[in-house]
């Protein structure tokens, strides 16, 4: 993967703002923070997304977060965080390579949140059985 | 936690549409949902949050999540997701109990996303440097 600019972060080819490092990870800024603090945990192998890492892998990626997160909130004087990982284009995923984001939160930061798109009780109930036959049925 | 409602959720004592349980983890839809298909992923035991999880159960609520993302994206004709946990109230979270959002998109689904807060060259570098302080002092 050549053209991943992450790769070439953890091949420190290009630089970046490095907070942990180990074997299989690497963590470092996000040259745009949503707000102070705002780290991104990378696995070091290539996989396009978070779902299509190893399960070793995923598991690696988020022992990680749980260590690293309260030491960044700590470092910033957040109480809160958001952890999160957009899979897919229409996500929100802009580099194609896995990484998930810990974003710390303050009161009143202005962060913009999730805007809700209201579904009836039934509506609500046929997309559980949908979901439900297609776990049945793999 | 007599309180909890993911706890009521969990023991059976309120309704909810379940897409999936073992003998840790359950999954249902959200009431609110920000889009068809939207599912919390939930320990059946209660944590107040994802990063107060032990390491085996934030495990296994991942290892679920990677497992059931892609059943619930084909159910709903989905070709991505955000995958999300808040912690802590300034971050959005709302139910005092460890929860991870699997969240199907589509595009142009007018979710409104991050906002970001720029930060300059230097901040970002002071930032890493306190980030790297507090990992290497605990």
């Amino acid at each position: 993967m050549n053209a991943c600019i992450f790769c070439k972060i953890i091949k420190k080819e290009i630089p970046a703002d490095f907070i942990y490092e180990d074997e299989y990870i690497s963590a470092f800024l996000d040259i745009h923070p949503t707000n102070i603090g705002h780290t991104l945990v990378v696995p070091k192998k290539h996989y396009e997304n978070f779902i299509s890492t190893t399960d070793d892998i995923a598991q690696k990626i988020i022992l990680t977060i749980k260590k690293i997160a309260p030491k960044i909130l700590k470092a910033v004087y957040a109480n809160a965080c958001n952890i999160s990982t957009n899979n897919g284009k229409e996500s929100g995923q802009i580099v194609e390579h896995a990484h998930f984001h810990i974003i710390p939160r303050f009161s009143n930061d202005n962060f913009i949140h999730w805007q809700g798109k209201p579904q009836t009780e039934t509506e609500i109930k046929e997309t559980a059985e949908k979901i439900r036959k297609v776990i049945k049925d793999n």
